[in-house]
């Protein structure tokens, strides 16, 4: 299966298959150039040989293996990305490739954006997780000690290349994680896919090729209209697509980076943008209880521990990117497959929520 | 005086007067925001109240003092301008301003291109320098120990600011290093425009205000031009700004950064690359003893000392953006007002010139 985002010059192809970087999809993008091929100590010694094997019409390829984890999402991190591009002299027609999870896939293509003011670069998704959301967009960056993603920059990449194999050897937990983000996209868009996912849920949790295929194949295509619209977030409409973030940011951050997977921290939030939007009449009960029953099949937690707070909590969340002024912009669903980016909620509402998850 | 940089939605205003950055100027744009103005400490004392009481519009303006020097240009920098933003809590409608040289400038604008994926910036640039080169045309970033301005994005700013006044206070040396550049566009773009800097070149180097703001205007107008033509070095044009640059990094690597100021390494770059225009016959005698002696009557140096050997400057000369594959690519003069990009020349007789400038 193939899927093209639709950016004008900036388009690119998705290939979802079980062989999706095989050197006949790399080759055009390959060819005669120098690679540098970027992974993480857990994934190199599953897919890296396979991997530059499909390079071989390249000039160069060399890779840089770094730990693994979302704590080292770092500057130090980009870094060493940087440091190992000037010693292999890549220039500006070289190219980066990311193989790993969202971690490896922002960071190298956040270095991809800045070395010598930007080449090119193309994603290789392990995870679920990346696989239906942060390879596919553009979103490439850092975390930085006083908050999250703070640090980067919108870099399409030039490809991605979605290995449904590599989810064989994915854990349990971040499975269920980069579910979780799949169940967000029937949310904010599509009603339908919300119901087809409750259908197949068991098959999906056992990791059914067909199932997955075409859960991934719809997310990304959801993410692609998305992006499409709003390209660099600056309408709006891109928002919808983090739905639970601004909640499972702060969660992230309270609970030190590595604690909660970040789709785990998202699912968490997830139930708090909805429980909100049930307390604000939007939706009813029962789009909440249908979301916590998968949620709950999955597996994914459901509750907080070990936050002091709720004026912390709210004090992260500030700090949140979509904020304008001093008002924490949420995104809430307005119908089951519809959300809305709003500021203009009752704040004691969402200081209630809080509340309950954090207790 | 007044000039529009034309770059569609990028647009931007560039005012060159005695007070360019009075609040009628800054308000449209700084109005109700959160400010993060950057300096270093050598303009701190003499500006920087000067200009933040002109965005008294403003909702906060914090500041940022950075040590001045081009071995300053670092990640670490960066990173303390991005922790500063950060503990301002700036959002992504709050705005930086730097004030001060090319590395105020270029790193203001990298931390402003990456902060939250991307805030508008303000240039006030108070060298010679930055006024007719760097603060105008969005390139930004860092230097790393293996190549300098290897890092970085484009970024354009909301405006720029060149207060005319502010050279009463700048060194000789780097006054004469930014007149080299004002030089530089006379070569590559316009003869009549160096004959007019020859006939004016006491009145210049005396610092005399209506001959300084129509050098400044000319050369800003010829760099807006050409940033035109290719905002992004995709076309080959942009690179034409780049005469002198090549050799002149070389310079600033191996003599260290700081020894030379980077107008004086281009200066001893142009005359290399007049040099080679030369040796092949693509101009004559006349056009680098023409520049040879505007140079000299600034005081500018014209050689270099203290590098080992040929290989060594070709190294690193291989490291530049704008080679593609192993072959290093320059800009030659084709003819007085007139440039090339090109890899197709006599490798020896650039060695030859470089033994010429190093010995």
């Amino acid at each position: 299966m193939q899927l093209l985002v639709d950016l004008g010059e900036r388009s690119y192809p998705i290939f979802i298959e079980s062989d999706a970087y095989r050197s006949e999809n790399l080759s055009p993008l390959v060819e005669n150039k120098k690679i540098l091929v970027v992974t993480n100590e857990t994934i190199a010694p599953l897919y890296l040989d396979q991997l530059t094997r499909q390079l071989d019409s390249a000039q160069v390829v060399d890779t840089l293996i770094l730990p693994d984890g979302e704590q080292f999402k770092t500057m130090d991190s980009l870094n060493e990305i940087l440091t190992k591009a000037l010693s292999m002299k890549l220039n500006r027609k070289s190219l980066m490739v990311a193989i790993g999870g969202g971690v490896v896939g922002d960071m190298t293509g956040f270095a991809a954006s800045c070395y010598q003011r930007g080449i090119d670069f193309i994603q290789v998704p392990t995870t679920l997780l990346s696989q239906v959301d942060s390879s596919v967009g553009g979103k490439t960056g850092v975390n930085h000690a006083l908050g999250k993603n703070m640090i980067g920059a919108f870099h399409q990449p030039k490809a991605v290349c979605i290995d449904t194999n590599t989810l064989n050897t994915l854990p349990e937990r971040e499975y269920a994680a980069g579910m979780a983000e799949v169940i967000k996209y029937g949310l904010i868009y599509d009603a339908d896919f919300f119901g087809w996912l409750e259908e197949n849920i068991e098959q999906l949790k056992a990791r059914d090729e067909d199932a997955l295929k075409k859960a991934i194949y719809r997310s990304c295509e959801i993410k692609a209209a998305i992006v499409k619209e709003d390209e660099k977030e600056t309408t709006g409409k891109r928002a919808w697509l983090n739905l639970g973030h601004t909640f499972g940011h702060a969660i992230e951050t309270l609970s030190g980076y590595g604690r909660f997977l970040h789709g785990e921290a998202v699912a968490i939030g997830t139930l708090m943008a909805l429980k909100l939007s049930e307390e604000l009449s939007l939706i009813d009960l029962s789009v909440r209880e249908r979301t916590a029953k998968l949620f709950h099949t999955l597996g994914l937690p459901n509750t907080i521990k070990g936050i002091s707070s709720v004026s912390e909590f709210v004090d992260v969340m500030l700090l949140d990117k979509k904020n304008v002024n001093a008002k924490i912009r949420l995104i809430l669903l307005s119908k089951l497959g519809e959300a809305v980016l709003t500021e203009d909620y009752d704040g004691d509402k969402m200081q209630s929520v809080i509340a309950d998850f954090v207790d």
